[in-house]
């Protein structure tokens, strides 16, 4: 496949693919849960499962007949029962991908945690990965984690770094290059994440995460910013074309996506990473085409 | 004073009230140190004392002539010695700004930090300050610590916060509103610094920090994007018009102000804080111009 640069694009993908993906929105009872599941609907790549006390969907009457074989409402008016019906049928194989509607994501985590009807492989780390269009960048960037993991582990890392580059070759990104970013270039054994770092680095020399460029500690400019980083005159196969970023911790990743939201016009999509299936969180704050992008972000890894 | 909001306005500051501040450049024998201590000179709010090898430092003849009274070569060869005379010069007065030249910050500090003869009075918190220039902000940001303090304990945080809103006062803001940044507004008590946050604003809410307006934990939108941060619904003082940000940790501020350099046409300029007079540590990476508002800054500073 091509290489998915932009989310016009990754739209495109899905819909000149003929692609028809299953999703099962938990407890669908709010309008924007609905409405971003409906527009995945009426753009063609989706068809919906919308568990939630029926009289409260927010479907129009026209909608329900004009996509009559791509909207289908499960009545179970209570909340956590709506929340594990639609995970079951996650589980189950009968949807390919799950979304939280009006449901404290403690619930609907707990849901997908089950041993028993969860669809959180045994040993799988749940994380978190964004897909994120920069304006001023010449293709979409991956990366983890901005709202799962405070302060990875070493094992924890290493899954998110496998996390950002499925997620990217999903997109057609056939050797993602991917930086671990720090403040420098330079690895500092006091602090913390550093020695994580240079383990990781280890292991990649010695042929663990095949099929990807990884290199770390870089910092922003060398890791996105070809001239300023060609400026430090440091040896790296990253060097300002970077595909992945893996973050410190959460906080360094929050920043930077809400500082190039709100001052660089980036929009983000971002799913739930680890789980058998993708799982969008999308919140209130979201932007509408946000919402929509993380739709079909899911849709793509499914 | 009227508010300076852009780095226009900070030079235009300097200028229009006929400012001269002396600034000592240690070690000044490469073009990019002494070039930027030079246009300061050439704007006419600097005079420069060059400590290092006369044959050496890059003036020519014609601006020598030229600024034949704000420009002072003082020759000492050795490079730790000519930065311990600059050092020494701003401590006892002769000058009242402190830049790096030629010299390894290793070796700067350690004049700065020296007990006899640095200028670092006993007690106080070295960290940096950063001042920030977003175009699609409406006024100028101060932060800290992008570079010094990797991980702050509660009295560096404490610094900082003063260092910040010392800066911005000096800046002509009254009153800063100062946020301590997080991934969300939730205290999360896991996380190491949280407690750092609930402790500060105990102080805080119990009469220490008086003249700002400090809040936190919050997110990036909170502090800076009045539209973003209201959907939120967090009542706090600081609603999308931050002042200061204090950031949880060097790699997230580090990361904050690069991913706005590249990609949202932002300039930062910056000082060290705590010590008596301020220290700019420019570096051949830094553009012209914030090499130059970094000066600007020091002057406004001292």
């Amino acid at each position: 496949m091509e290489q998915i640069t932009s989310f016009a694009q990754l739209k495109a993908h899905l819909t000149d693919n003929n692609f028809v993906k299953r999703i099962a929105v938990a407890n669908a009872v709010d309008e924007h849960s609905s409405e971003a599941a409906l527009k995945a609907v009426e753009s063609g790549f989706a068809e919906v499962f919308l568990f939630g006390d029926a009289a409260k969907i927010p479907v129009s009457e026209q909608i329900k007949r004009q996509f009559a074989d791509k909207i289908h409402i499960i009545d179970i008016p209570d909340v956590q029962q709506a929340t594990e019906a639609a995970v079951l049928a996650v589980r189950q194989g009968d949807a390919d991908v799950l979304m939280k509607g009006l449901v404290n994501t403690d619930v609907l985590l707990r849901a997908v945690l089950n041993k028993e009807n969860g669809i959180l492989p045994e040993g799988n780390v749940l994380s978190f990965c964004s897909v994120f269009e920069i304006p001023a960048y010449r293709k979409l960037l991956f990366f983890g984690d901005p709202a799962v993991i405070p302060s990875p582990s070493l094992a924890q890392r290493e899954a998110i770094i496998n996390y950002v580059a499925q997620t990217a070759r999903k997109f057609g990104v056939v050797c993602p290059k991917i930086a671990m970013i720090h403040a420098t270039e330079v690895a500092n054994p006091k602090i913390q994440y550093m020695q994580d770092y240079i383990d990781i680095m280890e292991k990649y020399r010695a042929g663990a995460f095949p099929n990807i460029i990884l290199d770390g500690p870089l910092d922003i400019f060398l890791a996105l910013d070809k001239e300023r980083g060609a400026i430090k005159n440091v040896p790296t196969p990253v060097l300002g074309d970077a595909d992945g970023l893996i973050f410190p911790n959460f906080e360094s990743a929050n920043v930077f996506y809400k500082a190039l939201i709100s001052f660089a016009g980036a929009e983000m999509a971002g799913c739930l990473a680890g789980t058998s299936k993708p799982v969008v969180l999308t919140s209130r704050g979201d932007s509408a085409e946000s919402k929509f992008n993380s739709i079909a972000m899911a849709c793509v890894l499914s």
